[in-house]
């Protein structure tokens, strides 16, 4: 049975519906694909002001001076050099027997956090962590645009332990015909939950946070940060915003203000407190395609990556968590920082 | 608001309805919940045969000679020292708010599967493979006699990038009150499959990986072995029985006579061509409670530890894998290894 082959593929698991990106390297050989080590410090660092040449050319910047390409810039964006999906093409939805498939059509771009050679956001300015939840909103904001592309996800990768192959800070979006499968679950169960008790399940999450008291991490303005009730990792941390929103590209400058002082303080914390740990957040975000939906909430999810997901987790779905959220918020609210 | 604290939890994710074990450490502080190192190869070994007052007692031993706990043994089940379920005790299920609950009530056993110290089961003989298999079942078929028990979740961690803490070769059997998500998840898509088509997917998938060819790593009379369509990571490989059967529990002697053979073939084969990667691997069977599933199938799913899980993983459920499971299957296929 001959089914065609392109570089990049979406393939959906016939049993659960679980999409996959294949992304052959050309270049890997089976041998290649080893642990990565950890990262070099002091070698070549494309995303150096100065070294713009180094990336491929760029998608957006926010700048004091210069052109595009040119040094001058706070924010800048480029698109991935080893992208997991490519924006040129057509999705060419089909069945291979019981299998689906379609091309991986989409972008993958790098958000490049700041201008010098800063491996901690937690160390940008308040002002520069401002910018780069700007720079997140005006990509989604112009790639919701193409109607072949149904959601965006912006996600951070700290650290080679975490999935980084350079040290200098930076974020990354991947926007994808497909919802993700963790995305599609947040939005059915609270779907459910909201058909039957008439409320969103984020807000009652809220209110019992803040009722209980012991997994909350901070309050702010317009944000609560605590470590959610079944925590599947160690000092697992999540950002909720408190009014009803379900497109993180909906978010309003008062509420970016906020954030990026949230940002500072958690990852400060989580630098001091857990002695610089590899990590990764994620932005949970509702499909582009429908409108602000009362049932769901974008929120971002944060995971130090202190401990392995073991063979247990791998196969099962089923996490054993060693902190307590109740003991991990706790920490994390009595880790003193200086005023940020 | 007082929410009743045990040692060790069950609790429910609100939004997904994910379980997670909550399980603290006593003794970890926050600092010490750090990544594991590579293993010890010459420290002391409380799996080797002669060392038996090591572990707690045993629950199950085949023997050559001597009583529990003395030398003589084939394959050894004692109770895990550091169990993230423990058996007595009631469920207490409960609410709190919008949050679910329970008591971790289960079991959780390490198989040792050889009384000298071998790290690697590709290099026990099949025979003692297939005793190993024998436990497997001989523990399954105990525990769930004890209604308050679910699931039993048969896996292997390999190696400290695995998740394992110990060298010489050995299992995990957890057995609890739920049904992991992951399971659930299959449970349901065959399900549904099987009720719009009136087939069990895992007999389409096999008909079809037979015609198609390119995936099969190779076949016995009981069993194919295959890299999935979708396949999560590189070198992931499932091995399916071609005949329908739901639990693992129900494999019969010429089953187990021949997977020995088809395990010990496929870890070879893995060690020589992949350089002997840590790995996983899980069995996937159905809940204790029901009868046989026409539309589920036990199977073992394999993953060689060759990349992390990155950021973009952790949070969707949206896998990138950057071998095709084609290449994957071609190079275990044409990896040669020595009469087993």
């Amino acid at each position: 049975m001959a089914e065609p082959k392109t570089m990049q593929e979406l393939r959906k698991d016939p049993i659960v519906g679980r999409w996959v990106i294949i992304a052959p390297d050309r270049l890997a050989r089976p041998q290649g694909v080893s642990e990565e080590s950890e990262l070099s410090t002091d070698g070549f660092d494309p995303f150096l002001e100065g070294n713009e040449d180094a990336t491929t050319p760029e998608i957006l910047a926010y700048r004091n001076s210069g052109g595009p390409n040119e040094p001058g810039w706070r924010v800048r964006v480029v698109p991935n050099k080893f992208p997991a999906v490519t924006i040129d093409g057509d999705l060419d939805k089909r069945g291979v027997g019981i299998y689906d498939m379609m091309n991986a059509i989409g972008a993958h771009e790098v958000i490049v956090e700041c201008p010098h050679r800063e491996m901690n956001m937690s160390r940008l300015s308040v002002e520069n962590i401002r910018e780069v939840l700007w720079v997140y909103h005006d990509r989604l904001v112009d790639l919701k645009r193409d109607m072949r592309l149904v959601h965006g996800l912006i996600f951070k990768n700290k650290g080679a332990r975490a999935g980084a192959s350079l040290d200098h800070s930076h974020s990354q979006l991947i926007v994808s015909p497909i919802v993700p499968v963790t995305i599609q679950e947040e939005l059915n169960g609270s779907k459910s939950f909201y058909d039957y008790r008439g409320r969103c399940i984020f807000a009652d999450m809220i209110q019992q946070e803040l009722a209980t008291e012991s997994r909350i991490v901070l309050e702010s303005e317009h944000f609560v940060v605590f470590c959610p009730f079944a925590s599947r990792f160690p000092f697992e941390t999540w950002i909720l915003p408190r009014q009803q929103s379900s497109h993180y590209e909906s978010i309003t400058k008062p509420m970016v203000e906020d954030l990026g002082n949230v940002m500072k303080t958690v990852l400060t914390k989580m630098e001091l407190g857990l002695d610089d740990p590899p990590y990764n957040y994620v932005i949970h975000s509702a499909p582009f395609s429908s409108q602000d939906l009362p049932h769901y909430r974008w929120h971002i999810e944060l995971f130090p990556r202190l401990s392995r997901v073991a063979g247990f987790e791998w196969g099962s779905g089923f996490y054993i968590n060693t902190v307590a959220p109740e003991n991990a918020a706790k920490f994390l609210r009595e880790t003193e920082i200086d005023e940020i």
